[in-house]
């Protein structure tokens, strides 16, 4: 694989990590399927996804990877723990993590007032208003309550809809890199087949990352083969060379392999 | 939540981290199913899942987030890049990361020519016999490569019907703690009003999680409160509190709130 992750961030490349707050996606409890959909958005918008960790809800593990993640990534987005209850402890742990006062956000609380009549914003729910002093809002279609950017760091709820929606209405304010292209080329092959043609071709084109993806189909294996790069050119060429492959491949009889490789 | 992450671990606690590997999760094409399958077979062997990490296919990455892991955690299991492409480099990242020699491990090769027939077994699907030296392999009923075990290690594959059938071989094996008992409550009623009540019963029972999980259904909101704790008497009073609890607010009408919270 091409890509270098030693590449200082430029205006060709912005970087990213994702933080997955709570204790139900570590006990197999939730499913999670927010990373995925976060990392599908950023490629669309040419920031590139380079690390998610998924941490407990423990204050000390949310500081320590906030900490990690937003000097290394040019923005890191957090789901979860931001809802009314005791174990909702994000918004403190990213204002430990950057050292700033926490208090009720008085924006946060004008956008709450709207949704709650005044005896259901209760002290649980007022703790959604709750953010690190100067956090920026990001409100979102679906719940009254916010979440917020400080810095680099955008926190962001654990209910998919809801990220979804914060999401939409953070993306157009990030700072986007060169986009990333990509081809994709089915070959009727298995991986280990396939593996020597294309190292040879990765070998020719160190800008163009070339991935191999294994898939079942009828008793029939086979790979997917993606290109990725941000110069059109050499993922033109290189993409000439891996169809080729993929021919050649299927005109030798190499489609009934017994195993995955 | 009570649970506390600097619990050095004891005949009672086993821990574990997950470490997946793959640039095809992190550019989004590919949504991992892995961990939510993991974590929830741990939590089913009484081993507690404290992290993930997701990295790409860098191997200054993979050594670095493995490092950090396998010291910290008594089990690491990885996913992905044991394949026979180029971009399959977790055999040599784990290798160098213990600072061990890599080889082509004789009992892997063995394996391999059952499934295939001599003129098969080329250069590519001879590197999926390549284990750090001293390794344990991890056999699979799927495919002819093995995963393999180095100390608290266990490398997998990433297609999920691989890694399954790899961890129901290393699962045995492994050493557990005294189980999580869990108890789910389902409360008609918004996090926002239940957090208070909720918050003052787990006060009570510091040795039992609580968590609250919100859901929607047919327009109408709640949520479901999970209870969590190695002691079944503690468990079982927190859960006669939340029940409690969930009744009481059933009682008040608070069914037709406005907002997940």
């Amino acid at each position: 694989m091409s890509s270098d992750q030693s590449t200082p961030p430029s205006s060709d490349t912005v970087t990213a990590a994702v933080l997955l707050i709570g204790d139900e996606l570590l006990s197999g409890r939730t499913k999670d399927i927010n990373l995925g959909y976060i990392a599908e958005y950023l490629t669309n918008i040419a920031i590139e996804l380079r690390e998610a960790r998924f941490v407990p809800d423990v204050e000390d593990e949310i500081v320590a990877a906030l900490n990690a993640l937003r000097t290394r990534y040019d923005y890191v987005f957090t789901t979860g723990g931001i809802g009314p209850t005791h174990d909702d402890i994000t918004a403190d742990a990213v204002a430990k993590a950057f050292g700033k006062e926490i208090h009720h956000n008085p924006e946060a609380i004008a956008l709450m007032k709207v949704r709650y009549e005044d005896g259901d914003l209760n002290e649980a729910r007022m703790r959604m208003a709750r953010t690190p002093v100067g956090a920026k809002l990001i409100p979102n279609e679906i719940s009254a309550a916010p979440g917020f950017r400080v810095e680099n760091v955008l926190v962001m709820a654990g209910v998919p809809k809801i990220m979804q929606s914060m999401l939409d209405v953070a993306g157009p304010t990030l700072r986007r890199g060169k986009p990333i292209l990509s081809r994709s080329v089915r070959v009727e092959s298995g991986e280990g087949t396939l593996a020597a043609p294309l190292a040879a071709i990765q070998d020719k084109y160190p800008d163009v990352a070339l991935g191999s993806y294994p898939f079942s189909e009828n008793g029939r294996f086979g790979s997917n083969v993606v290109l990725r790069s941000k110069d059109e050119d050499l993922l033109e060429a290189a993409h000439v060379k891996v169809k080729a492959m993929a021919e050649e491949l299927a005109g030798t009889g190499q489609l009934k392999i017994k195993t995955w490789s």
